[in-house]
């Protein structure tokens, strides 16, 4: 074997099973006293009860009456496997809450685990007061037992229904990245995570691990995680469950944190072990806390965190029918399948519910004893009614300057600017002006895609070391309002916590790369879709996403790095949560954002280039065209009170440009052709009217598009997406859409135009092609137009850049 | 601070610069002769020569003239970074493949690291051999200047043009996942592989690490990872160069490697502490793997990795103008961005080109001089021609057993069997059969998609501990063919790697997650598109993805669970490279993946349910029917010569399902309906003919759909992608197409579909609607049909599962 890991510390534990008496680093087994031992084993086995009473039990729930098989659900589903371990933790951050007045949220990163918060819940009361008729009497509890995993009722995740719950979990990877989210400038809030060892071998929880560099100790609160190594997956062991002690210290070691273990299976040595465990680590963190709050000095501390093992079903029994159960995958989700058609696991089950005793904590009502109840905290302490989970109800609006006050001055087809420049004056006075309620995220690409203005009021949150470089120009700080690592996952963890927290942000990055995200987006939006039918939960701000360095300027970064399809993926969410827009210059980028931030519960993209353009709208037009979200460019048109010849229509600003310049082309080759110009802003006007809140109605489309003229739409992606919004429509075989086709290498913009047929001349030709009874005027202007296309094209080649002349085609106004 | 991490190595270097003489953990600086370290710097200063000539000129490439504007490209593109870091790297493990006669394939993890390996390829005289164009005397090295990051000419990543690069590192995360890939399988080659520490902040690659866990040191080959720390991302410092030693140390020990650290700046002090370690690293594996192979025993040593911290830009100006450039961010891309502009500047560049000097290196005629041509490797040792990188060329077929063997005996309508079951047999005796040369990849998600049969031939590898409970039913082994982590960017890496690198494979996932994978998937269909325009390639085995736990069966998942969307991200990749099969039922399945398995250079995908189902073709049958990709059931229509009034058509086998029975309740109700029954397998079939290989002709599709009867169309996945596919077909107006709507919960499965309108009663009611001139007897049978689905519904409901006695209405024959 290689040289051995020697990280050295206070643990001397080689064993890695989860069983036996409680080994923990912190040696401390007096913490709790008889009494607090017994309520906290008393109110973890209450809670235990309501997990099996849920996954297995419609009627007779306090068991009153012996167990039959009519008191069963019909079919069984949940997951009996974490719940043990993150009740466990649960109760036992209880104590330290009341102890010391702690402003905790629980996040439930595990599989599966919804049991574990939802008994505790109930527990608390929360749940009936949030849900009456799961009142807290034997008529509720049958209620509460019922609803879980059954049609009409709620999931086995932590799900938007779950009091108290900001993570829902269903897909693994993202609790910690949410937790930190979550602390951020709440300096006194402290997220206990409960990171599942299944969910340690996601990429993005992997490398979530590093948050630490950008948390700061005087004005963020804290994450304290346990990781919870259960053992075992669905069908598999862990990774982290199955290393040697040493290599997993080392590991967590690395990540930055100080790393304290509690292990084993005998429930009265795990309360101690756990309640000084526990306890050492909230002292530790206010410990860090206090020291930088103090001395004003921030720093990075090794924070504390908890690594858990415990056997996977813990309490249950150890074996069934000759097979391991607890300890074992087979306990991952309902523990004893089978008792429906096997009496002897019946009777199994009656005795292991029976076992947790629960007579003695639920009264005659099925209520729970005043003696229990009181081991919880109270109020807002109580952590499934922490109103952070609820970010929407305590949520401070986000303070905007007037956005009119960035306007790029427009002189028509003259105007060559960057649309983000201003931008990011606006993002620079936004973060100004609301100093502990909006930040900016990005994956290192936020100077690169043009808003490093913003560093003027916010630098970039660094706690890793300093070198003298950094005051070149390095714009780190201890305390900023940017949040960059190269981690989508992480950015954007962090900023849909930051957002269900109460707060609000941007996340800005390539357009190429935002499909590494696709899936964490999709299941934002499914959050917040659930969310709108769940009474008590108030909106949340929305979730902005704006994607630059887009498909058509990756001249050196080449064919990797031209996807605009997040779109298509982003359409597919339920049209109450999306909203896209394609703003065509800067002033309607600047519009489009003020609306975004401004909104609540959607989640926004918003596609723009970096790069310079040509402007064309000044302020009060670019607000009326976005505030329309489509509309027809008179200036550009010249179809005035008649029918028009072609519909020239454009969505995007690269696009925009090269329609507007092929409209050019065909007033200078074929004068008498009437135009009419359409932008498409709100790309969800497109869809019909009764598939969008946005969409337009078929008497709007008509009157902007017409039924029965050729359309030539230039599209920023993929041009299906035009056809599966527009399908339905009549006319809609009128419809030419033009977009990326997936050619590409490391083209000149205009190269890679001319191979996806979305240059100006392609444009010109295809209006050509479509608009019958033009004769030879058309095959002469068609000809000029492909003359002057394969002209430009080798000029391109030749230089390697979108070469000067062209400009002159612009729109020239 | 915190408790110090106390990690105890024989490594006590506290410093983290890059600057200085080199310090390392192998203490030997004396390893190269003065000979050796000559010609080892030689090569390096003659590569970095060329990198720079790369980015920069277009002519005059050994400078024998003055350099001048004009020799410049007119734009730089390019990128200059992490290069020297990369060259250096390289050309010492050339001395260690001579030495040791090594098998070597060099992986570039680090963005836009391509002039580093090009540059050692044309050293090697491979890129030569390759593109006789770009030959080794001055034009040769002209043309080889210009063509880089040049339109038309070649990317800035290790594209497919890049001869011994099968890893573009465009997209970042993927350079260990892809090694490991890469090594499985074969025993003797060694991936070396440079990590970059911005790619490091990533998710896939920071989960990556623990691939180890996975290797076994018999059967597979070592990957050697030098995680280079360049110490700089575009704009921003990396987290892992700015941690402290121990924390990194003891990060790497936690993962499960040796790190071996290089550190500084001094070129002659690192050349000898390089040499050291490289061979103490290749040693070291030799030495695990001859242990393991001698005894027989496998292990899991902690392989020995390399920590290389060199200043970002190395051997380039430190300042520029009072700025700092090598060693920080802005060495990134191109180092002098302003030569052009600068008369100052291009002096600067050719004094430091010059000071590499060239013309010691190169000879009059532009040819490498023959004392260092032969400081690399020969033939197929050099890195840049080792035939792994050009996977097709070394690939052997699949040996795959008849998998009409494996038919399901179908009895029409009676036969209620899982399609799977029959899968994991022929996928079981395909394993069997290609011991050496095909793995079954997956997500912990194997069993669960019924597909556990395969461990009975190869079971899954794991180096991981081992518990007394994995003898029961664990599947696990030190060698075996079944690779499952919790992390679906590793397995789908490690397929990718294996397939790339000249073998098979299968990749089985819940669909909802697949969507985690978007971006890689993108990324690979790129890849294999670009080398189809390469001609020394050779396809590659497809890449195939089998898609279960699919969105109509998510009762106890919820709407998390529900994503059937990757669909269209496939889709808008080239069709050149992409296919989707949703095959109806067993026979059809196994036919699919026969055929797939064939194939060459694709994606397929496909999506089929794990659940039992009504299954319908005998094999004969199902053969036919997947050979043409569409077709009319003519069992299940009665318009046989006649025109049809509706056309029933179906894609997924869930929706087929419903849409039989649909058509069973309108033949019911309505008995002198004609009714068309249509099934389509291959997706593509349905897009137009010039728009992917598959495309039906016109004629073909409206001799299957008709041009203007209703077509009530019911579709696995989201409705809006067979609209995109078929906008421009006549008729398709007439086209209802069902699908998921984003609508869920933990729902019954025929509540979901009554949800989401895909249900049998939704469907026969659509029909209706749509079928002019039914009167009465339409709106009589529309209103049982009604009442049967509120019926359906609420027992449905209320059960809590699909009830039994809704199969009354399946397909009766």
């Amino acid at each position: 074997m290689a040289p051995p890991v020697v990280a050295q510390t206070d643990v001397s534990i080689e064993s890695i099973s989860a069983y036996g008496k409680a080994r923990s680093t912190v040696k401390d087994d007096k913490t709790l006293s008889d009494e607090e031992l017994k309520d906290i084993d008393d109110y973890m086995r209450a809670s235990l009860y309501l997990c099996l009473g849920m996954l297995y039990l419609k009627k007779n729930p306090l068991l009153k009456d012996p167990l039959k098989v009519e008191h069963l659900k019909a079919r069984l589903l949940g997951h009996w496997g974490s719940d043990a371990g993150q009740v466990f933790t649960y109760v036992h951050m209880n104590r330290l809450i009341k102890k010391y007045d702690l402003d905790v949220l629980f996040i439930s990163g595990p599989g599966h685990g919804a049991p574990a918060v939802i008994s505790q819940s109930y527990l608390e009361g929360v749940y009936s007061e949030v849900y009456p008729d799961k009142s807290q009497d034997v008529e509720g509890l049958r209620k509460f037992f019922k609803q879980f995993s059954f049609p009409g009722g709620i999931g086995s995740h932590a799900t938007p229904e779950t009091p108290g719950s900001l993570h829902e979990g269903g897909e693994l990877g993202y609790s910690i990245s949410h937790a930190f989210g979550t602390v951020f400038d709440h300096p006194d809030l402290i997220a206990l995570t409960m990171v599942g060892d299944g969910e340690s071998e996601t990429g993005p929880l992997a490398t979530s691990w590093h948050s630490t560099k950008f948390l700061n100790p005087i004005t963020d609160g804290a994450v304290l995680p346990v990781l919870h190594l259960n053992g075992y997956k669905i069908n598999n062991p862990t990774v982290l469950a199955r290393i040697s002690h040493k290599e997993l210290e080392s590991l967590f070691y690395g990540y930055g944190w100080t790393p304290y273990f509690v292990e084993g299976s005998d429930p009265m040595t795990m309360h101690q072990a756990m309640a000084a465990t526990l306890e050492k680590c909230v002292k530790e963190i206010r410990g860090y806390q206090k020291k930088a709050r103090e001395s004003g000095k921030a720093f990075r501390p090794f924070w504390p965190m908890i690594v858990l093992r415990s056997p996977k079903g813990w309490t249950g029994p150890r074996t069934v029918d000759g097979h391991y159960l607890e300890g074992y995958w087979r306990a991952h989700q309902i523990p004893l399948p089978e008792v429906a058609s096997k009496p002897e696991h019946l009777k199994l089950l009656e005795d292991w519910m029976k076992s947790y005793t629960p007579d003695k904590y639920f009264d005659k009502e099925g209520k729970l004893i005043p003696e229990l109840a009181k081991v919880a905290p109270e109020g807002n302490r109580r952590m499934s009614a922490n109103p952070v989970a609820n970010g929407g109800a305590i949520k401070k609006p986000l303070r905007l300057p007037d956005f009119r006050d960035y306007s790029i001055e427009v002189k028509p087809g003259k105007t060559d600017a960057p649309s983000m420049s201003n931008m990011a004056l606006f993002l620079r006075d936004i973060i100004q002006t609301n100093p502990t309620n909006f930040r900016l995220f990005g994956p290192d690409e936020t100077e690169s895609n043009k808003l490093g203005g913003v560093y003027k009021a916010g630098k970039k949150v660094w706690l890793g070391e300093y070198f003298e470089e950094d005051e070149d120009g390095g714009n780190l700080a201890l305390a900023g309002r940017t949040m960059e690592i190269l981690s989508e996952h992480t950015v954007e963890g962090w900023l849909e916590g930051y957002v269900l927290s109460g707060r609000h942000g941007l996340l800005n990055s390539y357009e190429p790369f935002i499909h590494i995200i696709d899936s964490m987006v999709n299941q934002h939006c499914k959050w917040i879709e659930k969310c709108l039918e769940v009474e008590w939960r108030a909106k949340v701000a929305s979730l902005n996403i704006l994607l630059t360095a887009t498909v058509w300027r990756q001249d050196h970064n080449g064919f990797t790095h031209q996807d605009p399809g997040f779109l298509d993926v982003v359409a597919n969410k339920s049209p109450e949560v999306v909203r896209i827009y394609l703003p065509p210059d800067g002033n309607c980028l600047l519009s489009v954002m003020d609306h975004c931030f401004r909104s609540a519960n959607y989640v926004n993209v918003i596609v723009a280039d970096k790069q310079n353009h040509l402007q064309y709208l000044d302020m009060e037009a670019a607000i009326e065209h976005c505030t329309k979200g489509v509309g027809i460019w008179d200036w550009a048109s010249n179809d005035q009170g008649e029918e028009p010849d072609v519909v020239m229509a454009s969505c995007g600003d690269v696009p925009t440009h090269e329609s507007l310049a092929a409209t050019a082309l065909l007033r200078e080759y074929v004068p008498d052709l009437k135009i009419r110009f359409v932008n498409v802003v709100d790309l969800f006007k497109l869809i019909a009217h009764g598939s969008h809140p946005h969409g337009m109605t078929d008497t709007e489309f008509t009157a902007i598009f017409t039924d029965n003229k050729p359309v030539i739409f230039n599209f920023h992606s993929y041009p299906w997406l035009i056809h599966r919004l527009t399908f339905n429509r009549k006319g809609s075989h009128n419809l030419v859409v033009h977009g990326y086709n997936e050619k590409g290498n490391i083209d000149t913009p205009l190269e890679l135009a001319i191979r996806n047929k979305t240059d100006r001349f392609s444009l010109a030709m295809g209006a050509l092609d479509k608009i019958p009874g033009l004769g030879n005027k058309g095959a002469s202007a068609r000809e000029k137009l492909l003359n002057e296309q394969i002209k430009c094209k080798n000029e391109a080649f030749h230089e390697g850049i979108d070469p000067e002349y062209i400009r002159k085609w612009v729109w020239p106004n």
